[in-house]
């Protein structure tokens, strides 16, 4: 072997400066809005569109087969940043979560993470900008939009009056300033949000890189949520209609994300996770594709509330897996927190997710996850046990429920929810009402933020 | 570099016996019985039974995405077999083919092919013991189900008389013998059938590489047709129910006849071929997942002819593709004929597949084809060409047209036929039209073989 040849090996195998052992994981979270399972290749994607970058994820690390979230927007977002049912923290559209609550930026803080969100905001409520911007809740800077993305629809639509009229705006604010307006969030800009976010996240990666500080990138996309316009460059071109065209275009920014990973040398260390928000939007024009399951979102239909998810993280989890476990979005902050080998999940109050990560490392075959709740509003609507599902009030399409009001389902033998064996299985009833009566008995213990509460918020003092 | 290193590299590159330039490759073609796309690993498995065996065949090759069949058992396999449109050979479940068809394994045979069949053939029709056995058709030899799964269901029906009804059996034949019967086809030999098959398919490929013989094995394997009643090593163990541990069943048969071509070293040019028949049952108890899909076989429905398809060839074909490009079962011919390096389509009639060697080699982007025509019965009830598809009678379920019956469909931005387009569209009729009177027009050329036709046949004279 000559020098050179070893010289070369030597390179390729050194341990860049940014992953030098001891040195806490990256995280990189990408989160797209109502992206169904059925528009990612790594699923079998319907539209024909090639998503390389989003199943490179999948091949270098695991595919989650039963990746289940909250059925809409807000409530999924609250879920995953606390690791707290919604219910819990209160979470609405109009009104956010309050400042009591503690998400994933504001734990990793502490130990030296730089953390920045680049794209959806949505827990803010309307008053967002009076205390509940991200860097309210722990976030060193934002850009994008505080709240979603229908907004970019305002300026167009035909009784828009500026002067009597908020105009949105895309938003910008670092840790100790005050959030500006960056531009007009109107049917152009949401075009090309989601590339400027990808581009910002590049650049606060190389700046933590160069600070050799570990970071919590949150890149929360907007695609595909209407109006589902993608990017110039993408606009018209795949042939599959608009859904197709965004879903090349947020592949294509998941890539610039990925390949700066792999320019900063820090790509073996970095936690990379991809997921979705929920199911697809069923109305049309924009309609998207839940795959194999049945219902869309703001349904509590496996459609609404199993989504595609991708992990990877070179150093710690094994490539090429695929798992059927029951996973959360409630899990990720404890198995971020794990990832960072820290204990910062909150102790004062219940944390509804369970650390994955030994299961992702293939340490162990079950996830540690036996059972999910599904909420609508503030009812228990269905509850997930093993390969079982429970519906208290059995509603195929949003807001229309179907009698019998509760029906029991098989997933695996049944997975698109049609067939009530609720009646030969007379065991079921008890098993899930004793979930839901555990659950009812932690609220009973720490009582539900109510919704809409205003900051400063204060738990009652416990018995 | 030490010397048994440098050895060691040696053995690994070293080409096998059987490989050696210039040898024709080996077909292995595995052709699963009503299997939808939602069983599939490498497509998003619904019932998250692990499919690894299926699955590494797409990762070391092709991962078709559009591959198109005919709507039910009989005339997808003649369509498969023969390269012709199910209707130009007049093929039914009651008659089967006439002997003057030409299938793969006759047009291999001049080649020095050696042919079997382990499974289903249901292309000889109730009288197929009296001139039409897969023998007759130019295989070598076989053993399985003459006709359908159905039967082993009829020993144990209530009004089931040995004395005055045909008892299903299991048979074999080689070729110059008889065909006689090897046992009862009953509910559980139903069980163990494709296992036989699989260890036959092993005996039979190791035959051929000790005589240094190409061969084409053809193992229509029985599952997931129902009885959907799985080998008692997978029986109740999937907790996926019968569908689940039938996919487990048929993945570890794929299992043996792969790690045989392993063992026998001739896995390096052995085209693999694993492709379905036709969309899932929808019936219950055994209703299978047609994935995103929507409709079930027996219907032209996307559920009813777009099935998994995945293929290797790691000697020409690259690995870890995945395509949107139309492919139907009928190019199967015309590409085995291209991978076997010789002209032995028939030039006598018309031959609809086109040759996709190309496409899969990655020499070129586009598959060859651009439109198919899907028919019931006598008639031509849709056609695809390129993302779009018009139906001439909407059919969402088996048998039950719906009005408007003629529709337009973009596959691609309405992957589940839902949206009409027909009437924003008014070019497509004319150029749906077109395709359907191409292919009249070949058939006022070449008659079609009526239904039910006696051997021998003669086409008739051509002005």
């Amino acid at each position: 072997m000559n020098p050179r040849r070893i010289l070369l090996l030597l390179a390729a195998t050194a341990v860049p400066l940014a992953a030098q052992p001891g040195q806490r994981p990256n995280i990189v979270l990408m989160f797209p809005d109502n992206l169904g399972w059925g528009e990612v290749g790594a699923y079998g994607a319907v539209r024909g569109v090639p998503t390389p970058n989003i199943d490179s994820i999948a091949a270098q690390g695991i595919r989650l087969d039963n990746f289940n979230v909250e059925f809409s927007c807000t409530v999924s977002r609250a879920a995953l940043l606390t690791g707290r049912y919604a219910i819990r923290s209160g979470a609405t559209q109009p009104a956010g979560i309050t400042l009591w609550e503690v998400t994933i930026a504001e734990a990793l803080k502490p130990l030296g993470y730089a953390s920045a969100l680049f794209g959806k905001w949505h827990l803010g409520g309307s008053n967002w900008i009076k205390g509940r911007t991200p860097i309210d809740q722990g976030f060193d800077e934002w850009y994008g939009i505080p709240n979603t993305s229908n907004e970019a629809q305002t300026t167009t639509s035909p009784n828009f009056n500026p002067a009597t009229m908020e105009t949105p705006h895309i938003w910008e604010q670092k840790v100790g300033g005050p959030a500006t307006k960056a531009k007009i969030f109107d049917l152009e800009s949401r075009r090309t949000l989601d590339r400027e976010a990808a581009l910002k996240s590049v650049d606060f990666m190389e700046r933590q890189v160069r600070a050799r500080r570990p970071f919590f990138l949150f890149y929360p996309i907007t695609q595909v949520h209407f109006p589902t316009l993608a990017h110039p460059d993408f606009a018209g071109k795949t042939g599959a209609g608009d859904i197709g065209d965004a879903m090349a275009d947020v592949d294509h920014n998941v890539g610039i994300v990925l390949s700066a990973l792999r320019r900063l040398g820090v790509e073996r260390n970095t936690m990379v996770l991809w997921c979705t928000d929920n199911g697809p939007e069923g109305r049309r024009p924009w309609r998207g594709s839940s795959g194999p399951w049945r219902g869309f979102y703001n349904s509590v239909m496996e459609g609404g509330i199993r989504t595609p998810c991708v992990i990877r993280w070179p150093a710690r989890i094994p490539r090429g897996q695929v798992s059927n476990e029951i996973v959360h979005e409630l899990d990720l902050f404890p198995t971020i927190a794990a990832a960072a080998g820290a204990d910062i999940v909150p102790k004062d109050r219940p944390i509804d997710g369970v650390n994955i990560l030994p299961f992702l490392e293939g340490k162990r075959t079950e996830s540690g996850r036996e059972h999910a709740l599904y909420f609508t509003g503030t009812q228990v609507r269905a509850v997930k046990w093993k390969d079982w599902k429970f519906h208290y009030a059995f509603m195929p399409e949003p807001r229309v429920t179907e009698p019998p009001l509760m029906r029991l389902f098989n997933l695996r033998s049944d997975p698109r929810e049609e067939s009530d064996i609720k009646d030969i299985n007379p065991w079921a009833i008890g098993l899930f009402d004793k979930l839901v009566t555990d659950f009812k008995a932690s609220v009973e213990r720490f009582p539900n933020v109510p919704a809409n509460t205003p900051d400063p918020y204060t738990p009652p003092r416990r018995p």
